[in-house]
């Protein structure tokens, strides 16, 4: 594309670089941004910039927080008996959403992957043994993605935590709330048989 | 949505008030700049507020430039005897990307309509009127939407300017290329056949 403005180009070059967002997309984003007041473009950048570099992560759990320690961990009302165990600061918004889960997390920062190269060591696995053996916690939940690796680290974690003697729970896997049976695929509807829930 | 950060829900904030850009794209959008080097988010807020605050109009057809002058009316390459009138900055990105057109450009900064409120004084008609004034040109092409807006828009213009001599012209509307005659709306087929072109 030829751009009449050296400044624009530059602009939807960096807009292009996110995720999900092509050329089209960042031209019709900077365009807007044009058009708009400049405490917009300001108030858009200073964001931006600020959050990437004064972000902290809690020490405790890896959640992103403004301090130390997030305010999650902080929370005196959160149950500090139970650690939900998550891949990505993503899933613990997600599930917070749900306003089902009043534990705390733990954060791993990804998940085992032989392929790409992600071992044990490279997530925060240590610091959860840490936080176990403090004595408070009495049982981990693993909430991680239903896929081969997700599973690894699930496996990897229970086998881990076997010794601690407390107890290791997955969140369920089965059919979605709203889907219907027969367009199931078959390993979820088999695993979903293997699961079942006892009603009494 | 909770937040565990201020600096993270203020990023969210301003990144969904981009057009097209909901809640959950804004998070995603987010945590990838959170991932990334400093350097990304860096030049990417940089290169917004610089577009926003540094970006200057052509003095002459008003297009986005660098210069009081724009890259198209500075070049020695361009047909100066040719006016193509188009709306918006877009349009002329469109219409430098076909390679098909060599004139200059002038724009308008938006079509007449009535029911916002944008009469002819909102636009720039005088300055148009102004350059045709000066003797150089000798052929507009008015290069507006097919919407009732930009007919009327059309319509005013070729108006302006029947005094002056000039040859006025508009892009053809038919049907578009690749488009199939059964599937196109009767209007457009209607206008294409009233509109042909003759082979010799």
């Amino acid at each position: 594309m030829n751009f009449p403005s050296k400044l624009i180009e530059d602009a939807v070059t960096e807009i292009s670089r996110l995720p999900g967002i092509g050329k089209k997309t960042a031209v019709r984003l900077a365009l807007h941004l044009l058009k708009q007041n400049e405490v917009v473009t300001e108030a858009l950048a200073l964001a931006i910039t600020r959050m990437r570099e004064e972000i902290k992560y809690c020490q405790t759990c890896h959640n992103i927080s403004d301090d130390l320690t997030c305010s999650i961990c902080k929370s005196h009302r959160r149950d500090r008996s139970i650690i939900c165990v998550v891949e990505d600061i993503r899933d613990v918004l997600a599930i917070e959403n749900t306003n089902q889960y009043q534990g705390l997390y733990h954060v791993l920062g990804g998940v085992i992957s032989p392929i790409q190269g992600i071992g044990p060591e490279e997530l925060k696995i240590e610091s959860l043994i840490t936080r176990v053996n403090k004595g408070e916690v009495s049982e981990i939940i693993l909430a991680l993605s239903a896929t081969m690796e997700g599973d690894t680290t699930s496996f990897y974690l229970s086998r881990r935590l076997k010794d601690s003697g407390i107890k290791v729970s997955s969140i369920a896997r089965g059919i979605p709330v709203g889907g219907e049976l027969e367009f199931t695929d078959e390993v979820t509807l088999g695993r979903s048989i293997l699961t079942r829930i006892n009603y009494g």
